[in-house]
């Protein structure tokens, strides 16, 4: 079993300093923060223009990557869920999918609303919205 | 910078054997496979039922790594875009995100509609649809 690995291609600079201050998704969260995209992969980004919502790819750093059952949404009342069952940042492979208005564009810093991401968390990707 | 390595879940087994057949995006496509989930990660599959809509990460370990412009669907009257502004396979993280319908489950072979991935093509998330 091969292990790919990952390479940076910027990092978030938000107000998220922990989980619990995070809202639970993207979809109802309205924090600002900046992707600050590392200067080699400037032609990447080619295209992207202010008012875009684009898809972003965070890695969780912070994440337990052992635990594979959750309380989703960490009600305890609904039982143990599958962690593939859920949007738990708790997961083998800790990546988040974020959808991000893109509000400025400054060289390669993007500022974008709708975070729901820790503070310092590695950017993997960023995709146009289908 | 740090280079986060991926745990692959499990393995793709489908009929698409090269780019030229994929599909242009899961939303799309009919086609249909099987998600082989390794045994170690089945408590993680808890919760998934039959009729459900999964988000699906896939390694395409067969893309180009170091490709930041491309034309986008292969269209080279529309001019060079980023690869951050596409859903080309080609990025330097070659992630996708495909949206599946789960046909049927039996223990942690999961058979899925809406493929546009190639065959072989290692596993590294499954989210529930937000």
């Amino acid at each position: 079993m091969k292990h790919p690995q990952l390479t940076p291609i910027g990092i978030l600079h938000g107000d998220i300093l922990s989980r619990e201050e995070a809202p639970k998704n993207f979809s109802i969260s309205d924090r600002v923060g900046t992707l600050e995209i590392y200067p080699q992969f400037k032609d990447g980004l080619d295209g992207i223009t202010v008012g875009q919502t684009i898809v972003v790819l965070f890695w969780l750093h912070k994440s337990d990557r052992s635990v594979l059952k959750v309380y989703p949404r960490g009600d305890v009342s609904r039982g143990l869920s599958g962690v593939f069952n859920t949007r738990s940042p708790v997961r083998p492979n800790p990546i988040a999918i974020s959808e991000l208005e893109v509000l400025e564009i400054e060289g390669t810093n993007l500022k974008v609303k709708g975070l729901d991401i820790l503070d310092g968390s590695p950017i993997i990707d960023i995709k146009k919205k289908i």
